[in-house]
């Protein structure tokens, strides 16, 4: 390339040159910030994510604060899941729901999102168009919009593929005050479905499961669920989705936070017949299996039965079910009642059984 | 591991289970979602990046609104820059900086920071710390507060390193209004410092520049400087950094997205004479060479000189220059008036010539 060429370029609309570049890959120049970073956003990215803030192309969006009112959730995460496309869902679905769902866990209506795109040169750029083409469903389907992103392209063997980063904004609606140190001694303890299931799906699209299985993952948006509850039942004290760590990690996580213990019913965790199989097969406790689509919720007990009305209403939470409850005695605690009648603790994973699961 | 490891647990201070484990590389377990990861979390983020919003320990943070007025700017940016160490500062100062500046090119006040971090196995720990060292000074500097974060580590060879995703967050007090979009004939262009620095300094690390040299990298936080000098002079349109793609590839987007020309006079363009012998060997053209602590300023020509003042009061604004102005003629086209006396028109940047920059 050179720096200084001076070929005039014809204009596209008011404002911007029109692509030069056509490519069935990702290649270098894709990450340069130049002609081919912008065909590369318009053909991509814009084409499928466009919205007025993406198109005033500045360094960073401009929100307007107008309908928010007392506070904001933010939160991010880095997505490197392999493979990159999985039985439900592929790494931009996860990106989008991931974030969305972090964001809902402190009860905010997740509204805005940042996006970064790190990819290896090489890459498929019909492989791209599809990632981003499920981000944007996924967008939809939540009811966010992306309003920054950025795209860095790297050499070949410097990235596996492809990562994204993703950062929500959500407002938080005046009054409301959920998280994890919240749990209180008497409340119960529900989950919004089946355990397991994006864990195991990862395992069995990298072949690793041994046998046939059509587990699907559970990746998905669940913040319009989560607005359902929480305006029907507005004393909901917890929320929080077990994502790396499982179940388990998750509540013990909860219970050092609030400083309570939690009692569950083995009988009562909801886990598919081939999740299970699948686990008993491998030698993992499903409790330490990542989900992406379900919700642990702590409430007052005498708001279960309703709570799980809603739930079994929406389609993310037909499988429902009070799981356990929260105690005084024993903080930090987590105690599991088995299907044998005895009682085993769980503690935090204390190592790593499913590297690249989101 | 053994997922269903049973042994009690010590507690740190009421609510969290003490570290377990010491090692000297981040190892795979780090971004497990467990014990391990709490362990990296508290030694090494939370430790030097500790504050009241990431303590809270929930999935997002939760920000009061209080002071905030009107909109909030976000963006975002992935840092990948090779190698991670370079004269002048690291990847922890440039995700910190990038973000800052990227929020301040729309006259916003950076506020919040997200960081996400994606570590290969067997990065060593020291080096972790140090960049998350520089992290925090950058932050203290920039007066903003890393508020949410995350951390994936992933198998040896499918990163290279450590790559950090950055978010940000500004407030833009009310009635600023400042953007590509906003350059007006008849406006100057002023630069904030030397052009170059921070792409030779890479090169440089990188070995490649065939001869001894002392660049530093400009990579810093300017977003006090712009505060100063929009306190003054509110009626600056345009604010941008040049970063990837260099002066030339960001002044031709300015010049589309506000259907303006641009003319440059070559001999005003403030470029340090080892960059410019750097160039002349490499045949780069410093005006396309990316920038971490440069500001293209875009104002009413009248106010140049108080702006040039200001500018020059602070330590990242003592070379700052005026190297052009707007024209309404020939919208979308930049010109740079050489020291020959000839006329040449800049063009984006149309490949890539420096991968892995920032």
């Amino acid at each position: 390339m050179t720096a200084n060429e001076t070929t005039p370029i014809e204009m596209q609309g008011p404002s911007c040159p029109i692509p030069h570049h056509h490519t069935e890959t990702v290649v270098i120049g894709h990450g340069s910030g130049g002609q081919m970073t912008q065909d590369l956003i318009r053909n991509i990215f814009q084409s499928q994510l466009g919205n007025a803030f993406l198109l005033e192309g500045n360094d960073a969006a401009r929100i307007p604060l107008e309908q928010l009112n007392g506070e904001i959730a933010v939160s991010t995460d880095s997505h490197v899941v392999s493979p990159m496309f999985f039985p439900g869902g592929d790494i931009g679905r996860l990106a989008i729901c991931g974030t969305v769902n972090d964001v809902s866990m402190l009860g905010a209506i997740p509204r805005f999102i940042t996006a970064g795109f790190i990819i290896e040169e090489g890459f498929a750029m019909d492989s791209l168009k599809n990632i981003v083409n499920s981000m944007a469903q996924a967008c939809n389907e939540a009811g966010v919009q992306i309003v920054a992103g950025d795209t860095k392209v790297v050499e070949k063997g410097s990235v596996d593929g492809l990562f994204i980063n993703t950062a929500g904004l959500g407002m938080i609606p005046a009054g409301r005050k959920i998280g994890g140190q919240y749990a209180k001694p008497g409340d119960a303890v529900l989950i919004s479905g089946t355990l397991g299931d994006h864990g195991i799906a990862i395992l069995q699209a990298r072949g690793d499961l041994g046998f046939e299985s059509q587990i699907l993952s559970d990746v998905a948006p669940l913040n319009n669920m989560i607005e359902r509850l929480l305006d029907e039942i507005p004393e909901v004290h917890v929320l929080r989705d077990p994502t790396r760590g499982g179940l388990a990690t998750t509540l013990k996580e909860i219970a050092c936070q609030s400083q309570v213990s939690i009692r569950l019913q083995e009988e009562s965790i909801p886990i598919k017949p081939d999740v299970n199989i699948a686990c008993e097969l491998l030698g993992f406790d499903p409790l330490y299996i990542a989900n992406e689509g379900k919700v642990i919720i702590i409430l007052p007990d005498h708001s279960s039965e309703k709570a799980l009305e809603i739930l079994h209403n929406s389609p993310y939470g037909t499988n429902a079910m009070r799981i356990g409850e929260i105690f005084q005695e024993d903080p930090g605690q987590v105690l599991l009642e088995t299907v044998f009648g005895s009682t085993r603790m769980l503690d935090l994973l204390a190592g790593e059984i499913l590297p690249r699961i989101c």
